[in-house]
């Protein structure tokens, strides 16, 4: 008889079969995401998202492009049709952390009831607007807030606490990544 | 006669009223973001995205939040229900750097047909596995392509490829940015 063993909704089975198959062939490990982005008017755009590679191989479980828009405030002379940008970096932050938690949890076999996470950025618009050179565009500083339920010890809450470390998106905002941007005309 | 002149779907009267504004006083310069997460199951999340503070006071202009959603594609145990929050930091960074070059291009009188912006990202998945010390997490590169279109000379073009330095996210991504993460117990 086969027991599927599920804790916080992540198959253990398939997770393990997962780090047993990387473990054995690194190159299993490699993954490209990717996305693109049509401007529409003003800071309306429209991004798509289907194919990625990994774990060996193309991927074709997606049939259909996920659509994403961003859009502005009035007061960034946008009309609220979407987040804006760095709203969604702070969504792709708050989901990272907690499903990184969610998934090492589950390899630990630590059940969680519930986790919620609250995010906000700081950021000066003169750094955009290019007023002063000493003002960096980006977010000055980030704070994040994790509450996690579950009936776990305090030994457990401590390797909970600590499971951050493993956040891919974590890492992409704390550490430098390298961004090579080229601009090419029609 | 007050005559609008907008460029790129950007409100010039508007955009330098926005600088004259925030040249006057740097406290209008302020934004915070924020966002909330709230797990399901597995991979799946729920971020919902409404109130920001900016320009000197809290923002508001949406009567309802937005919502995004997140999951992972099936071989990384999802069930493909939105794109995960590697893809969407590529949307961040493909629409912001986009959008950035429509603004600056508008202030500067310079009127695009169309920006098409391609990302893709370079991971690892070790990292995150937690099997290899030496491997980030995150990404280990990201390769952006914006073609732009338009009625512009060199030196206009050459100005237009300059821009990308403005850009909020690409500035979040490059660049570290100081992450305070607090874990409580519900």
């Amino acid at each position: 008889m086969h027991v599927t063993s599920t804790v916080n909704g992540v198959d253990l089975d398939r997770l393990s079969g997962t780090i047993d198959a990387v473990s054995a062939d690194p190159a299993l490990a490699r993954f490209q995401f990717r996305a693109r982005n049509h401007w529409i008017d003003g800071g309306y755009s429209r991004t798509t998202i289907k194919d990625f590679y990994g774990a060996g191989q193309e991927d074709d479980t997606r049939t259909e492009p996920f659509t994403v828009d961003t859009d502005e405030p009035p007061v960034l002379l946008g009309e609220n049709r979407a987040p804006n940008t760095g709203e969604y970096v702070l969504h792709a932050l708050a989901a990272c952390v907690s499903g990184t938690i969610v998934y090492h949890a589950a390899a630990r076999g630590i059940a969680l009831d519930g986790v919620e996470t609250t995010i906000q950025g700081d950021l000066d618009l003169r750094g955009f607007l290019g007023l002063d050179s000493n003002v960096r565009p980006g977010y000055e500083q980030i704070q994040v807030t994790i509450n996690v339920a579950g009936d776990f010890d305090d030994d457990q809450f401590a390797e909970i606490a600590s499971l951050i470390r493993y956040s891919p998106v974590r890492d992409i905002v704390s550490n430098p990544v390298p961004v090579a941007i080229d601009v090419t005309r029609a």
